[in-house]
């Protein structure tokens, strides 16, 4: 069937407001955040009701046309670029609250709902949704069940994973799945955990129930400056050692620090070569006793000043500087490439100075702003993408950076997902078994391979053309890493 | 091929000590925990090595024999029972803690080691391994993550998938795949947490690393009671409501109790309706303060006497009579038949309410003993097997329970799995397109069904035979269900 006619299908079906496809309307459609990646779909369909999704996935399925779900397109991993021969489904539409449950603390809502607005909603109950991507205020809550989002908070409340309860799910058929439920098990394969995270590839959400917790009676936050990163490295694991899981520990490097306090004056000592952020939050008793206990553990690794919030505007001022972090970037360079991988705590200082060698071999700044407490780096490289060849030699650094980040045991994404743009580093996170096993349960739920087709979990064909760099835990067959 | 070939071919390929055939050798293998089941398994296999577990698997998966693998036999659920046409693989010998890691706070061990004896060997580096359930001084770490065990501490730390952290294992085939990673979230889907509860369906668990915690500085248990089960609930809403959350939260009801003072002199009140015993831990102001909020809450849900404990051996001694409660059974009664449901806190009082009408209607005596503060009821029918007909009327009467935990919005397990013995109740539990989900998963690791056979997710052939009641959330077909 040609688009044309898919397109006239569709219309058939659905109502006028519902379909897309003029040249002009797809445009805004063609990428998500990942904004170096663009496909025109044949068409985009906005469902109101939950049985036009239905109906869209059936006649895609019917006819064998690929599907690609979107929620607010604040993906940086490329999730929701749209496939040229298929539908971008968007569920921009579904943003009701429909319930918040006090007594058992959920608040169940539509997926196209953003993340903050489950936050204000709860506000006046008392309670709270707690993972907070940094693009909380825009992204939906369906997305950040699709790429299993984190956050500065996730340190100490758990990723999205953790904070759900009960999914809606359509299947690529368009049968529906209850999953998961109100209790803390569920009987049956954990297919709550299954569909988090799987980046579009099983189903469309439909529904999700998160969990809410009491808003923190209080918060404060320490402000500790190192002269190396080494130092920094040693407070960010002494702490955990400690017992303490902060509600947020992040650490700027000196780069990040100079450009973050020409654009905002958060008050960061500008000449450390780096600092920690470290939110306690709790009790006004619980709050006091870590905060100085943390204080004693950044003094003992050696941090060359301290300052702690004296109260709730020093403690937003303190939080401003890591805030404006990445539209500060765009002072220092036209483009800058946010990178995202996750690394044991422990080698939180040799990462970052092999990042540092990187950054001269391939003489691209980079400043690294990151959730250091999780061990989930983003080295922001810094490009001019109207500089020919600079964007490939861009992705090729970022590709060694997340190499490096297997080799030392850790993984390619914390929290944006893999999408198109690290399909390839999964050829390095893992084997051909383990690849088969992804495809197999892909298949499981989708035998056409029409949901977001390409992504997330590359061929082993694929991995072949890449070199198929397999390694576990050091055993990396690039000469320069066996160092790890 | 025969049974008789196929153990000699098993012999030509193991060492003589792994595999036993002789029908005496086999009698200890013929159940786990859940007795009321027996099957004699053609073989027994007790590997040494990993190669070993895999050239078993090997010899199975090319056979068509079926596999059942079987932790320390502890299960309530039947999940180790093995299959007379198969093999029962025993993990046993894989008994051996690898590494404490105490940089990135893991353990790497064996799945046969004990759940306590992790503890222990963490101990001295200030550390623990957090689920605890009853068995724990026998119950393998392998067994916790094939049913994603719980304990009484789950509440506060999460069950098995929470506080595990990368596994090795082996499919049907022996393929090895290595799953989750040293950071918080992995790439791909999320095949730890499918694995973990899947009972022994899809892989062999041949290593797990788990996460380990800091040993609490301190730890106080207040013991309420209340003269009616309906204000014990309330204390346990309450008490979550208010943004505590106790590192133990379990209620005894009259019957348990009594039961209990009877055969440890633990000093509980054996004219309260119901006792609550409730945790804190953390640091020694933490404790204090909460313990005074939670018996704020305690009193005014309307608890009659409170008791703190003052010191570590009356804490003990407030635990010594809960952790009695099931040999205590065995003093009221020749046999019980331990329940595991689980329903949302807030319907707590009207479901014992129910359990007590139909022990009535029943005429077996019910005792309930359990983790309150995540709503996982543990109804104890005392039964004696030997009068006719009273094993059967006994498993009518759980089954009816169960059924209630789904009505409500729950579901027929907590922390026991589903196995043989729920196997009916999952038909309850979920309708058709969740059940044929199941089944694909299952093809996506076993197509030829060899992994433990016939548990955990019923066939819908045998759901149809079954009744099929499927129910979401209170539309049961049974009208004296309909209230819920």
């Amino acid at each position: 069937m040609s688009s044309a006619t898919f397109t006239l299908l569709l219309r058939s079906h659905l109502p006028e407001q519902c379909v897309l496809s003029h040249p002009e309307d797809l445009r805004p459609y063609e990428c998500d955040a990942l904004s170096a990646y663009r496909n025109t779909p044949l068409a985009v369909v906005i469902p109101e009701t939950q049985q036009q999704v239905k109906t869209t996935l059936q006649l895609c399925s019917e006819n064998r046309v690929p599907v690609v779900a979107r929620g607010a397109g604040t993906g940086l991993s490329g999730g929701a670029l749209p496939v040229t021969d298929g539908v971008l489904l968007s569920m921009a539409r579904f943003n009701r609250i429909l319930e918040i449950d006090t007594g058992n603390r959920t608040a169940r809502v539509q997926p196209g709902v953003t993340n903050l607005s489950i936050s204000k909603a709860a506000e006046p109950y008392g309670l709270y949704y707690a993972p907070d991507p940094s693009s909380q205020i825009a992204c939906s809550i369906g997305g950040n069940v699709a790429e299993n989002a984190g956050g500065i908070h996730c340190l100490k409340y758990g990723l999205t994973v953790n904070n759900i309860q009960h999914l809606e799910v359509l299947t690529v058929e368009g049968e529906q799945l209850t999953i998961g439920s109100a209790a803390l098990d569920s009987p049956g394969y954990d297919l709550l955990a299954l569909m988090t995270g799987s980046e579009g590839l099983l189903g469309v959400i439909t529904e999700v129930t998160v969990k809410l917790l009491p808003i923190p009676a209080t918060a404060q936050v320490v402000l500790a400056a190192f002269d190396s990163v080494e130092a920094a490295g040693t407070g960010v694991t002494a702490t955990i050692a400690s017992g303490i899981i902060p509600a947020g520990l992040e650490l700027l490097d000196n780069p990040a620090i100079r450009a973050v306090e020409k654009f905002v004056n958060a008050g960061y000592p500008v000449d450390a070569a780096a600092i920690l952020l470290c939110e306690i939050d709790g009790t006004a008793d619980e709050v006091s006793a870590q905060i100085e206990q943390v204080s004693r553990v950044f003094r003992d690794a050696g941090a060359i000043d301290l300052q702690v919030s004296r109260n709730e505007a020093e403690r937003q001022r303190f939080w401003a500087g890591r805030k404006a972090a990445f539209p500060a970037m765009g002072r220092l360079s036209p483009d800058y490439y946010c990178m995202d991988g996750t690394i044991p705590r422990k080698h939180l200082a040799t990462v970052l100075a092999e990042i540092g060698r990187l950054s001269s071999e391939y003489d691209l700044p980079i400043c690294n702003v990151f959730h250091a407490g999780d061990g989930n780096l983003h080295p922001l490289i810094l490009y001019d993408a109207n500089q020919p060849g600079e964007l490939e030699r861009t992705e090729e650094l970022g590709g060694k950076i997340l190499e490096i980040c297997v080799a030392v045991g850790g993984t390619i994404t914390g929290e944006h997902g893999v999408g198109m743009e690290k399909i390839n580093q999964m050829c390095v996170q893992f084997n051909a078994a383990e690849l088969t096993q992804f495809h197999a349960i892909k298949q499981a739920f989708d035998k056409q391979q029409l949901l977001n087709p390409g992504k997330a979990i590359p061929t082993l064909h694929r991995c072949a053309e890449f070199g198929a760099m397999h390694v576990h835990e050091g055993k990396l067959p690039h000469p320069e890493l066996e160092r790890f």
